[in-house]
């Protein structure tokens, strides 16, 4: 779509560093990192939330999940990961174009993720 | 696996309400919620982490995902959710049996998601 973001790194207009790519995903470091190694996995095509996405993509967003973690474990010697997905406004979703934020995790890194009132 | 909590329930030894049910996945309210409506996706089978789960049941997933939103967004009224998954015990993956953490949101409920030290 023409004003998004995230279409715009996907088709190159934006040029980012990828973690990883296949067909149909990629993987770019998170702009705003809230932990060391913060990355984004976004689909290539837009789609709003993860309800749009079609069921034949779904072995595909697995295979990204893991070989993006795979990246971030080595460079980051993780041996854990969080994956937060936020669908609509509501839920804090910031860009409207499917993506995974994923947290990779240190033993003893004390981070913790929490749900707060603002 | 036995002395698995989420086992004990996908079998019926533990007997809890189900918010939505399939062939593959489960769906309960979180025993210690951490908002209105948090809800638990659980694999039927004992996966450790979401690196476990066979492709093939990943289009599975998504229909649980999007039917336990389904009930939520009747019930609570929800405009949105987020997902929140973890693997590892580094990730904060407290019961070793592969769960997605589903939480509805409303538009102006104040919540906000934090990465923080603790």
């Amino acid at each position: 779509m023409g004003d998004c973001v995230f279409c715009k790194i996907s088709d190159g207009k934006i040029p980012r560093e990828k973690v990883y790519e296949d067909e149909y995903f990629f993987s770019v470091p998170d702009a705003n990192p809230q932990i060391k190694g913060h990355t984004l996995i976004i689909s290539k095509k837009h789609y709003e939330t993860i309800l749009d996405l079609p069921k034949k993509l779904e072995g595909d967003l697995l295979n990204a999940i893991k070989e993006t973690f795979e990246k971030l474990k080595k460079k980051f010697n993780s041996d854990g990961f969080n994956i937060i997905q936020n669908n609509f406004k509501s839920a804090g979703q910031i860009v409207g174009h499917l993506h995974f934020h994923i947290l990779p995790r240190n033993t003893d890194d004390d981070y913790k993720i929490l749900i707060k009132k603002r």
